[in-house]
C-alpha cells in the first residue's frame, strides 16, 4: 500500500464554485445577451450544483449608457426581478452575485438594501490604487446587508509592497473571501503558490477565504484554478465553456470534472454548451488563441489583443508580435 | 526585499525541450504530411533553438502499410536523407530522434547503425506489460550507437506496482531518459508529483534525466509540463500549436514562452503556425474539445472522442457523455 494520500479524488464540502459567465462574458458583447441566454444559465448553475451566480456588474449607466450595453451591467433590480423574479436562495442552493467596480458604479445609490434585492452577494472589484474605495464600497455593501468579497485586478503588475498594502487594508473589512485575480493570464504556477502564500498569510485570524479567478491565456486558467485549491482556496470562479474577456476564464467544464463532490454535475454543463454557448461563437471570438498567449506571457492587457483579432490581419501572428515588442 | 526566490525568471542549461509536431501529429493524418510541412517544421526547431525533433515513427511497414501510412510512420533512412540528407546536429544544435513502438517495429532490421544514419536518438516506447520487449529494444539501440529514451504509455491506468516494476527493469538499460508519459491527458497535478517522486527515486544515482510528455485533454498539458519542469524534468516534449492525437499536445508556442533561457525564440514558431501548422486545420482536428475533456476526465484512451468527433453527432456532447458514462 502507498504511503501517500490521493487527494485527488475526494473533496473539502467547503469548497464553493461561482459562475461568472454573463459577468465576465458580458466583457465581449457589452452584456448584450438574450434572456433566454441568461436563464439558461441560471437553470444550469442550480442543475449543475454551483454555489454561486455572478449575473454581472452594478456598474453606473453613466459609464456604460444603457443605449450601447445590456441589462447586466447595471444588474438594476428591476431586471433582476424581470428575469429571476422568482429565484429562492434557500430551495435552490444558489447565491446571486453582482461586481461592482471601483470607480464605475455609483455604489451610494445603485445598490439597493440586500433584503429588497434578490441579490446576496457584492464582489468590489478594485485596482490596487483605489483599494480606499473598495474598503468603503465593501463597507457599504455589508452594512446593507450583502456578503461580500474582495477582488484585486491584475494583481500580476503591481509590487510586492503594493499587495501587502492591500491586502493589509481589505483584512480588517468584513469581506468574506479576498481572490487572487490574474487578470492578464500571466501568472504560472509558482506565482500563484507566492500570491496564495501572501494571500494566506495576511488574512490568517480574520476567517476569510482566499478565491481564485485565473483567465486563459496560457492555457493556464483550469491548472491555475485547481492550483489554488489544491493550497487550500475555497472559492473559485469558472465560466461556462470559459466564455469571457479575451482568452477567457477558466472552463466550468474542467472544474466541475475536477471536484469530487457528488453534489456536482456535468451532464447539464454539457447541455448548456452545446444549446447556448457555443452558438455564441457565430457573433463573438474568446479562448486561448496566439495573441492572448503573447499577451499573456508578456504581462499586458488582453486590450490590443482583442483588437487584433478584430481586424483583417488576424492570422498574422508575427505581426502582432512584432508591433508588441517594439518598443 | 522578498525573502524568497523567483526561479520563474531564471533558467537551467541543462533543460532541452523536445519537438514531436511531425511524429504524434501523425497520428492523426497516417502521417500524410507534405515534404513541405515537414521541412519547415524541421527549420524552425533550428530557428527557435529546440534540442531534439522527434521525425516519426520507426515502425514496420507489416504493421502500416505504406499505402495508407505516409514517410514519417517508418523513417526509412532514404527519406530521411532525401528531406534532411543536409542535417548536421553539429552545427545546428540541432539532434533527430525517432520513436519505436513495441510490438510495432520490426527493430531487429529495421533500424541502421547510428553512424550510418542522421538520427542520433531513439525513443521507445511501450505499455507495461511490454517493458521486457523495451529493455530488449533499449539494449539494441544503444548498441546500434544511439542516445535513448524510455517512454512508459498510459502510466493514468496501471498500478503502482507495475510502474514500479517498469522502472525497476529501466533503470539498469542504457536509456539517458525516464519519460512520464500522460497519454490520455487525465493526470492533475498532484499525480504528476506523485510520478515525479516515483520517477525520480527510482532513477537515483543512475544519472538519467526525468523527461515529461503531456497531452491536453483537460487544458492541462502546458501546465503539466512546466509542473514537471519546477520539479526537476530536464526533458519536456511539445508540438507547433499543440499539433497531436485527440486533444494534442503541450503547445510549442507556450513552453517557449514560459523557458527563459535565451537560446530559444518565439517568433519563428509563429511564423510556422501562421505559415503552415494551422493551415492543416482545414483537413484535421486536434486541441480540447468538450469530447476530449470528457474522455480525460474518465482516463480513458482518446479514440472513442476521436470517432464522435470525425462523426454528424459531434456537437452532441451529452450524447456522447451519455454513451460513454453508461456502462
Amino acid at each position: 500500500m502507498s504511503d501517500t494520500k490521493a487527494p485527488w479524488i475526494t473533496y473539502r464540502p467547503e469548497l464553493k464554485v461561482l459562475d461568472c459567465t454573463i459577468r465576465d462574458g458580458g466583457l465581449i458583447n457589452n452584456h448584450q445577451f438574450t434572456d433566454e441566454v441568461v436563464r439558461a444559465v441560471y437553470d444550469t448553475c442550480i442543475a449543475c450544483g454551483v454555489d454561486y451566480m455572478e449575473i454581472g456588474y452594478k456598474n453606473s449607466e453613466k459609464s456604460f449608457p444603457k443605449a450601447e450595453f445590456g441589462a447586466w451591467r447595471h444588474c438594476d433590480e428591476d431586471d433582476i426581478n424581470r428575469l429571476l423574479g422568482d429565484h429562492d436562495s434557500e430551495t435552490t442552493g444558489l447565491k446571486l452575485a453582482a461586481m461592482a467596480d471601483a470607480g464605475k458604479c455609483d455604489w451610494k445609490h445603485q445598490i439597493a438594501p440586500a433584503d429588497q434585492s434578490k441579490l446576496d452577494m457584492i464582489r468590489v472589484a478594485f485596482y490596487a490604487h483605489q483599494v480606499s474605495e473598495a474598503v468603503e464600497m465593501i463597507n457599504h455593501a455589508h452594512s446593507l446587508g450583502y456578503e461580500t468579497m474582495a477582488n484585486l485586478m491584475a494583481v500580476s503588475n503591481i509590487t510586492d509592497c503594493e499587495i501587502d498594502t492591500v491586502l493589509d487594508n481589505i483584512k480588517d473589512t468584513p469581506a468574506g473571501t479576498m481572490v487572487i485575480v490574474d487578470s492578464f493570464g500571466h501568472l504560472y504556477r509558482e506565482q500563484i503558490d507566492e500570491l496564495y502564500r501572501k494571500y494566506s498569510t495576511a488574512m490568517e485570524g480574520t476567517g476569510k477565504e482566499i478565491g481564485i479567478h485565473a483567465h486563459n491565456n496560457q492555457q493556464l486558467a483550469f491548472a491555475n484554478t485547481i492550483e489554488a485549491i489544491i493550497l487550500g482556496s475555497n472559492r473559485a470562479d469558472a465560466t461556462m465553456a470559459g466564455l469571457g474577456r479575451g482568452a477567457g476564464n477558466c472552463p466550468m467544464e474542467l472544474l466541475l470534472g475536477f471536484l469530487r463532490n457528488p453534489k456536482f454535475h456535468l451532464r447539464p454543463v454539457l447541455q448548456l454548451l452545446q444549446d447556448h454557448i457555443h452558438p455564441l461563437r457565430e457573433t463573438v471570438t474568446w479562448g486561448p488563441l496566439i495573441p492572448y498567449n503573447i499577451t499573456g506571457q508578456l504581462n499586458l492587457h488582453p486590450r490590443n489583443a482583442m483588437q487584433y483579432i478584430d481586424s483583417d490581419d488576424r492570422d498574422d501572428y508575427v505581426k502582432f508580435f512584432d508591433e508588441i515588442t517594439r518598443d
